[in-house]
Formats: C-alpha cells, sequence, structure tokens
C-alpha cells in the first residue's frame, strides 16, 4: 500500500500515479492533495494524525517549496511503514509517531538524472515510493538510488506552556492548524482541560463541552478534538471566523480551578 | 466494496480509510467528501441519485452535525447492500431505492468506547463498516457490536404537487439541490414537462429543452436532468445565478396544454 | 486499469465509478475532476502532460458541452491504450503521444438508447469504457456498440513562433493553461529558453531560473516546466496573478544572444 500526500490540487498527483503503476500494483490511498500550497508545517501535523490509523505502508509525501534545491530526497524507515518526500522536516512528526520509539533510518535518493527540476514528485518521489514499497524494509540501504545518510532537517509541532497553579490553570501555546470545518486546533493538550465548565480563551469566556452539540448552533464552544488537543469551535459553524484565529496565532486558555 | 461519503473535505477521510484497511482489503471508492457541511437532505438526495448505480456494497456515509450525542450510530441492510451511518435520516432515501421494496433491516451499533466525541467516523462509523463489510448479509445480528434496532429516524424528500388541470399544468415544488454545474435540481418530476416548447418558472417564460444544446450558450432553458427531475439550467452556464435560487426555495412550473 | 478524467466535480462521477464497476474490476485511477468546466482545450492539454506516464490503460475522459447533441461518443485506440470520451477533440492530443507515431483507430459508441440526455458519462461513456477495457484492444471492431468511424474532430494545441536571429530570439505565443498553483504554463518550447539569464516577457525583464528557488520568495522568473514548455512563475507566488496571465492570452518572450 502507497498513501499519497500533496499540495499539488489537480492534475499532478495522477501524473505521480501513473509513474508509480508503471512500477508496481501497490493499492494506492489519497491522503490528500489539497494541502495548503508549501506549508510543511501543516502538512506534518495532518500527516502525524493520520498516518498513524493506516497499517504497513509506504506513504509518498511531496510538500517541498524546496523542489530543485540541494535539499535530499529522503527516504525514511519508521517501524514497520516507509515515508519518501523531500528532506524539509515534513515527514519527521509523522515518522516518530510510526516509529513508536524504534530508532529512524533515513536514506538519500540520488536524483540527479531528474528528467525536471520543478516536479521531483513525479520524477524523483513517485519511482522512490514505488521502489521502496516492493522491496523489503530490512534492506532498503540495498535499493540501487539510495544511500544512507545520518542527518536530516528536522521539525517538531511547537508545545504549548501549561501554568498549573493551585488556583488557576493558564495554558499558553498556539494556533497549530484549522480544519476544513473551520475547527481551530491547538497546541494545548485535551487533558489540561479537564475539570471547567468554560474556560477564557484569548480573554473571551466560553463553555467547555465534550461534544460540538453541547452549546447551541452557531454557539462556540472549546473542546478536546479527536488528535487530543484543545479546539475552539463552533456547533455548526466555524471556529476560525468567531474567534478570529489562524494557524501561528497565539492562544492563551485560562480558568479557575 | 466500501464505498465513503461525507462532508469532511481533507484530511479526515483519509483517517477514516486507514482505520478500515487495517481491518479487511476491501476496495474502497469515495462517492464524494465535499457534501456541503452537515447538510443531511443534500446527502441524503445525493446518495439516493449515486449508490444505485453500485454493485451490492457497503455504503459508509458521515454527515452527522450531531456526532458525540446520543443518537444511534446505524446499520441498515437494504437488499444486496448495506449503509453505515449516523441515525438522522442520511441514509433512507438511498436504502429504500436500494432495498427495492424489501424491508429494511436496521442495527445499532455500540458506540460506547469511541475513542474521541468528535470524531465518530473514525472510531466509530469506519469501523462498523469494515465490520460489516466482512460479515455475512444474512447474519449482521450475529456482529459483535451490532443490537437489531426498530426505530429509526426517517427522511423523505419532499414532493411537489401537480396541478394537472385540462387547460394548464402547474407544478409546485422547491429546490432539492444545485449541482457543481449550477443546475437547479427541483423535486418536480419529469414526466411533468412532457408536452410544452416552454414553461413559465417562478413567472419568467424560458424554453423547455431535451439537452443543455437546445438553447444557445449563456441562455436559460428547463429540462429534465439525468435523476429524472426538472431542471433549470443555462446552457454552459449557472442556473443558480441565473434564475436567483438556492436549496429549499420554492420553485413553480406552469405551461397551457 | 481505467482512468478517469472529467469536469463533474462532485458527486457525478462516483455514479460512473458504479457503472463501470458493476461491469468490470479493473482497477480505477482519477486524472481529475474538478477541471474548468467544458473547456476541452485545457483539458485536452492535461491529458496529454499526464496520460503518458501511465502504463497501458482505458482512459475514460467527459469533459462534453454538446453532450446531448448528434455528437459521436468516440472510442479511440492508441498503441497500448485507449481513450472513451466525447468526439470533440478532448481526446486527441493525448492519444497521438500515447500512439507514439501509430495510427489511431476510431469508433463510435451506439448511444441511441441513452438513460438522459445530460449525462453520458454515466450512460454511455463509462459502460463503453467498462466494455473496451474488458476487451482485446485488437479487435475492438467486435464490440456490440461500437463502429467503425473514419473522420473525428481533431484539437491541436496551438504552437509558438520562434524568431531564431543571429543577435536576439522572440518567440511568440500564448498562454496554454495556468496550473493550481499558479504557474503561468506558455507553449513555448523549452529549448528556446537555453542560453540567456533573463528574458523580456511581454515587455518586462525577469530573471530565468532552473527552479523557482533560483529567486527569492515572491519574486517572478522564467522557467522551463516539468512539462517542457516556458513558464512564467513566482518562486512560493502565483505567476498568474503577478504577470496578469490567463489561458489564451498572447506571450511574447525576447533575448538577446
Amino acid at each position: 500500500m502507497i498513501t499519497l500526500t500533496s499540495d499539488f490540487g489537480t492534475p499532478y498527483p495522477a501524473a505521480m500515479k501513473g509513474v508509480i503503476l508503471r512500477r508496481t500494483d501497490a493499492r494506492l490511498v489519497d491522503v490528500g492533495h489539497d494541502f495548503p500550497r508549501q506549508d510543511v508545517r501543516t502538512a506534518a501535523f495532518w500527516l502525524r494524525e493520520v498516518l498513524p490509523y493506516f497499517p504497513p505502508a509506504t506513504h509518498l509525501v511531496v510538500v517541498d517549496p524546496g523542489v530543485g534545491t540541494d535539499r535530499n530526497a529522503l527516504v525514511l524507515r519508521a517501524g514497520d511503514h516507509a515515508l519518501v518526500g523531500p528532506d524539509n522536516g515534513v515527514l519527521l512528526p509523522a515518522a516518530r509517531e510510526l516509529a513508536d520509539g524504534a530508532p529512524l533510518e533515513a536514506y538519500a535518493v540520488d536524483d540527479a538524472d531528474a528528467a525536471s527540476s520543478t516536479f521531483h514528485g513525479r520524477d524523483v518521489f513517485a519511482p522512490a515510493a514505488a521502489a521502496v514499497h516492493d522491496a523489503d524494509l530490512e534492506d532498503l540501504a540495498s535499493l540501487e538510488r539510495l544511500s544512507t545518510v545520518e542527518e536530516y532537517v528536522d521539525l517538531a509541532l511547537p508545545e504549548a506552556v501549561i501554568d498549573d497553579g493551585e488556583e488557576s490553570v493558564r495554558a499558553t501555546g498556539e494556533v497549530l492548524v484549522v480544519d476544513d470545518f473551520g475547527n481551530v486546533v491547538t497546541n494545548v493538550p485535551g487533558d489540561a482541560l479537564e475539570g471547567p465548565d468554560a474556560v477564557v480563551a484569548n480573554g473571551e469566556r466560553v463553555p467547555v463541552g465534550e461534544t460540538f452539540a453541547s452549546v447551541p448552533p452557531g454557539e462556540r464552544l472549546a473542546t478536546v478534538g479527536s488528535h487530543g488537543y484543545v479546539e475552539l469551535d463552533v456547533n455548526r459553524g466555524r471556529g476560525d471566523d468567531a474567534f478570529g484565529l489562524e494557524p501561528g496565532d497565539s492562544v492563551v486558555l485560562e480558568f479557575d480551578r
């Protein structure tokens, strides 16, 4: 199985699929191709959230603002999974999650013969993903175009700071992503929200609910999203609009014990 | 075969696919994931139009404004097909069509252990769809998490009223959906439009054509769409803009015999 | 393998897939369903760029402004590939590329029994694609609904004129498409851009770079895209906005030797 993730829209992903299907009959599953353009952090977040639900697979990821520069084309082995994509950190949060504590193995793909300088998804990463898929994960080093590398770009998603006082709790974090529903996903861990019926989010008091429907339609709430983080949402509406927040904005959550 | 339908956009459907593919190697086919958000009626309409073209399959549907409330997670057996989704009526029009007169069997999925309160697509419906797919349709009651239910939310699409007089015909209905082309699909059955060369739609006279190209590009027409209903369209343009109509708006069609 | 291309958005492609999967268990691969509406030339361009990367397959294409008129439903055999779609030229540039010099064989599909006048994708082209997929490419003429045709609509993408003088080069062409990144793809062949460090594009001087990152983020450049044509782009931005260009606009590129 090969999953495919990119910021390509249409129809470049199909060219990658054609290249892969010339080489292997793997099952192909799209994670998505409309991720925000050249936004490495957002893609890294979603990959970390989604890929662990898959069975062992090869994950092809092309969010690659540095295409054509001398950044490596990277293959990571992470436990029973392999990831293929640019060496810009986009693979790392997911790879650590998939490896589940096991050390990562990293390889660079020889891209000297790439047919284009602007579409390595088709000309470098897709052929590499097909080759990795058909290879023995224990023996990736034997693949013709792969060579072991010791260093690669890391990327860690920012962590919130929790000030857990006797009388009040104050979490200082930021917006990681806004999902397609407009839900504002912060980096404040969900367990920080255990207890209160309401929280002050960036100075405004909002109820805490276990699910969207705990407030009337159109009303705001704070909840713990399916990824385990505090979200600022609107029941049947868009949290990003209601709270005036976008990715990277700072978020302060406060409540009294 | 499992079909997937949701209002999730990207990338939540991929998490559902991962969950399914950990459990079964069924073929997965997307019906679509960009249906209007939390719009149960529109999804119900499209499912009824599209699913009957499929061979026997399990149909996973998640348009679920009540996620996390005590609404049931529903499994319906409808003839050779099974449908899995929230108990809000979204499955019913399609289920009746697929059952083709056979009685529906209904089951509730035990969701007490759901890992999240906001993403039952991943945590409840996807595992249920995988289990239903791999089960014998005759024996769904034996599945561990399913229990028979007698009642479920029904949903019927509104029907137009046809006043078929000696001298004129008057159909009073409403807009069911607007498709991605901007074609305005009404609930007036197509056979109501047999005969006239033109019809008065909400007070404006428009030609009746068998196909878009029966009028010049940019011109309006009434036609019978591929689902058998009267549509108000524009050849190579958007009917919703030209007629000023959106889903739920009332539509009156009149013509003299 | 059957690839699917349309301008249908959601959910009409799913109806086509259902129809196909009732008839064959072919692998289905989407090229895309959000191509510009009823824009035959743009679809023809992308198909020519993408389909040659696929292994032998049946390619179903429905960009069909003339649906329901008397235009033929066309099947083309092109080497090891087959293409199925409306006889409006959309298949031709890709077919010639796939045939790689071999003569094309053309067939018309009998659509007299089509269930609708507005959705031949579902009622004519999808069944034809399934039948073609399961047939012997050498023997398409034996398929029940196919009959040989000698004539069909051709479509050739416009070619740029290169004035390759002793002191300067002047290429006069036009914008073929703008991709989802906003990259402006011209019809000026890439080898016309060999040599200079900068080029005057429609009167404005822009650097020539091998890849986007050869200029700072937000800066314009001319480069040779992955399809081999000169593109007018912005590193991490949209070339169409920066250059004020859209498909069909004329482009003049000049540089001194």
